[in-house]
């Protein structure tokens, strides 16, 4: 299953500069970045050149897509009960990790950003599940604590304790919106019958990605 | 596999002004409409107001999500060469029908709108899997015609021609970014094993889709 860490912080801590510092270096290594972040403040308005789009969206489309050559550009509708494990399994397959921007609730593992010129106490409480402190004063936390600009360390500590070993040789399997969490050992059967399945394994060869979808009750 | 419908014409032949009526009357009949059109005039710029998003993209996330309670926006990168079809699967998977504008190549079936005031002839030729022409003048098409504000009776044939039968219960796969057309005896073993190895059959009452993501080859 794909990692997910949130960063989270009051309100002009800096958690996106520290997100963009952190998509740069780890992208650099070789790593491919999602992201999600929450819009509270209305409906999303976005204005595109290819209007079209929109005029389906307005006519009713559940979901429109825009294909640039590079690029693919969505907008789809979602239950408002639909859990970030959903979105990430839905909208960002294929990545490497997720870095969620101030989404506090929910158990991922959380980075807090938090700046002595805010003189304000951590966000995060015991049991917020903080993994990081990231900070320009001393602070008693029981995690390990990043300077403002130590973005490498920080990357070291991402890809020591959540990157290790192949992620991408892993069963991901999404049940409704719920995320399942499948023993290593059917894991490896339910790939094997996959593939045995799907057949030809000429399909398969380079890694590619089997994706399926299928109907959770008999028609 | 969620069928898919290109409307193709000209330019200014009305594409979009039919879609728009096409979707509103599908979905007036509870249908869940997806739709894909290209973009092909440089990268899409997108301006949105939770501008961070876009400092993570900027920065190399190679996908970005913004969610907010009703919609999720994802704007993602792809690989020129990816077809249609992997679009469909990972952007729109769930709808009941996929109506593109414009994609012209391809074996889908095609609906090509031609209008008197443009005096040209039809776009599609024979081998252009022209399925029905809406117009406004005499045709000779060997494929139902149907008037410019025929959209009851257009989409009368959609539904008797494209989505009898449940959609929602086929078992959809993707092997990279090819879509696999199993047989439909290997559809049920693959839905029956997979139901059975995903277990607590709670999971799956409701019908809750099962979506799942399996590496090609053993790490």
């Amino acid at each position: 299953m794909t990692p997910v860490i949130s960063v989270v912080g009051r309100s002009n801590a800096g958690k996106t500069t520290l997100l963009e510092q952190l998509i740069r270096e780890l992208t650099a290594r070789g790593r491919r970045i999602g992201t999600v972040k929450h819009h509270f403040h209305g409906p999303v308005e976005v204005d595109v050149p290819g209007k079209d789009s929109w005029r389906h969206r307005r006519a009713g489309a559940v979901a429109v897509a825009l294909a640039s050559p590079n690029t693919v550009f969505v907008v789809r509708d979602m239950a408002e009960t639909e859990p970030l494990e959903a979105i990430v399994h839905r909208a960002l397959g294929g990545v490497d990790l997720v870095l969620t921007e101030g989404f506090k609730s929910g158990p991922m593992p959380k980075i807090e950003v938090n700046r002595a010129a805010q003189e304000v106490p951590l966000l995060c409480g015991p049991d917020d599940h903080l993994v990081a402190v990231v900070t320009d004063r001393p602070l008693e936390a029981p995690v390990p604590r990043f300077g403002l600009n130590d973005v490498a360390a920080l990357a070291d500590f991402i890809e020591r304790e959540f990157l290790q070993g192949s992620t991408a040789s892993r069963v991901e399997v999404l049940v409704g919106s719920r995320r399942l969490a499948l023993d290593p050992e059917v894991q490896e059967i339910l790939a094997r019958v996959v593939r045995s399945l799907v057949g030809d394994p000429t399909n398969l060869r380079g890694g590619s990605l089997i994706e399926i979808r299928i109907p959770g009750s008999p028609a």
